[in-house]
């Protein structure tokens, strides 16, 4: 069962519930938007449905709603940044922002941050780029969820890659996925439909490929992008611990095992070897490389010709990265954005709660 | 049948042979340093059995032995450099070079190269940040041979990404691979030895998987890291992408299946979108970050909790990107580098040609 809901009521809703949770004006209004971002974009694990653990975080005394997000260290082109504990959703912007200001200065910027949570969905925080003809990169790591190759050990989170090169009348190119086989979100539709999980994205606590979608919480863990040895999962482990090392290592949050879970079944470590969770954002200026608008005419052409290029099955086109999400918010934007019943149950929980009317 | 030829006398000749094709001492020096690194890191297909193929790009007068390696411009923190036709194995370090020099003075450095060719192993440019207390980036294009998911036609490289970062006591953590399911040289290997490929890693003409390893030679195509929808191949397509984005459409080389092929056995485009093919290499400065000594020590302890993470086997321990060459140096620099009896041969012929004794 569903509800469809329209946007503006969504992103009001969940403005006030972060207002009421003690986030500032701005603050809220940034995590609202970031928070509809994933909700247009049919990236529904990283949406509305989220305030919950958000609040579960605030509960626990693991979020700071007031964060003062601070320059640690900088170089012209670098900078360090302490998010002071605050949600990830509003601490990554102003992280982008410093990346972006730095590439107006110098050509990029790039910006370690420590002492953050979950940052949402990180194609919003890339794209934060575009509109200054700027490439956006954003990385974060995660819960422990995802064994390296040859382990049966959650060692590393879905530690996301997002990349964002805007074009001149073509949209566009945003490439956003997780470093494993398969993301948190894609097994909770499973679960949800109580279908089993393709052989190949989770492996049980002995290291033995499973089918159960339900597999994490028996001390399962997801396989790294490639799946096995013979496909390169050693590949997907790579990026993922590239991702881990630039989020946290290189910043001075938490890495691998240590990683605070942002999921409710899973303990926190009590060791500690760095701060909260970690992200590492980036913004390169077009024309520090080449006029803009070349790259863009050139970016049209490569987007024109890779949706031209030769399909498999005449019905089932090459899609460029970005193209669903975008297509997926054109029609939620108009249509209204559906929830799940017990997503909608949850939410007005929440307003309950807060005093918030829903 | 193989035989085993010493480091020395394999890089004496390699760079011998590069003087005798009209490289300067330095340059030759330069290249046989990048070919021997792949020989000594077992990545075979990558060392001194490319020479061959270096020298018909010349024949086919597409490499310029002389080139004047520039900048076409640049900001403090990045340059876009033209490679005038020389090979990669010289412009990029030369590239890497000015990133070295520009992060240490505004924290990070960005060089996108046009105008190259190949450039060999693609560890070899990022290590050399390592040395600086700096993280190391390569990439580059390459010859189409790969299939976006959904499609049939060869529209991108291998296009791989190296990533070094220096530990303390621990060595350095070196990720360097292919962005596709299986590498170039991985097939090479099964096609010596008349062996099949596994599923998921070629799809014939017509999109078919299929498990012959001369699959690429009758217009078959390579799949991209997670080898099929299910698995996530748009992943690695997404990563070959930006690859070739950054490397090409950022520096003004050719993108996509304009990049002219290295292999013997494919044509070039008359057409042209750009100069020859493109690289993007980076440093970043640790300190620009945090101090080094702290990031070197925070990355020994995951280097050693990622080696003890908990195996699926008793036997097969966790690995850390890097280890099987590190190993593979050690032993071949002691005991010689097998070279197979057609390499040999091959090389003697290029000793005969270029009056270089074997």
């Amino acid at each position: 069962m569903e509800q469809i809901i329209n946007y503006a009521t969504l992103h009001t809703f969940a403005k006030n519930v972060m207002i009421a949770m003690g986030h500032s004006i701005e603050d809220a209004q940034m995590g609202a938007d970031v928070l509809l971002s994933a909700d247009l974009r049919g990236v529904d694990s990283h949406g509305v449905a989220r305030l919950h653990g958000y609040v579960r975080l605030m509960d626990a005394g693991r979020m700071n709603p007031k964060p003062n997000v601070r320059i640690e260290h900088e170089t012209p082109s670098t900078a360090t940044v302490d998010g002071d504990q605050g949600l990830g959703l509003v601490v990554a912007p102003k992280a982008m922002k410093i990346a972006i200001e730095k590439a107006r200065n110098v050509g990029t910027g790039w910006v370690a941050v420590n002492n953050s949570n979950h940052f949402g969905i990180a194609g919003f925080h890339a794209m934060m780029a575009l509109e200054h003809d700027m490439i956006g990169i954003a990385l974060t790591n995660a819960t422990p969820t995802t064994a390296p190759t040859f382990s049966k050990e959650r060692m590393l989170g879905t530690n996301p890659i997002a990349v964002a090169f805007p074009g001149l009348h073509q949209p566009p190119f945003i490439a956003d996925f997780s470093t494993t086989a398969a993301a948190v979100g894609k097994l909770e539709i499973l679960q949800r439909k109580k279908l089993d999980a393709p052989q190949g994205w989770i492996q049980d606590k002995d290291g033995n490929t499973i089918t159960d979608a339900l597999g994490l919480k028996s001390g399962g863990s997801l396989l790294p992008l490639g799946s096995d040895r013979l496909h390169s999962s050693h590949k997907g482990y790579c990026l993922g611990s590239v991702v881990d090392i630039l989020t946290a290592v290189l910043s001075g949050a938490n890495y691998g095992p240590w990683v605070p879970p942002f999921l409710a079944f899973m303990p926190v470590s009590d060791e500690q070897v760095g701060k909260g969770i970690g992200h590492f954002v980036g913004a390169m200026r077009i024309d520090a490389f080449r006029p803009a608008d070349d790259f863009k005419r050139h970016m049209d052409n490569w987007v024109e010709t890779f949706r031209k290029a030769k399909p498999v099955d005449e019905n089932q086109k090459v899609l460029i990265p970005g193209d669903i999400e975008r297509e997926m918010t054109e029609d939620r934007m108009r249509n209204g954005i559906p929830l799940l019943q017990a997503v909608v149950d949850d939410l007005q929980g929440l307003g309950e709660r807060f005093g918030v009317k829903f």
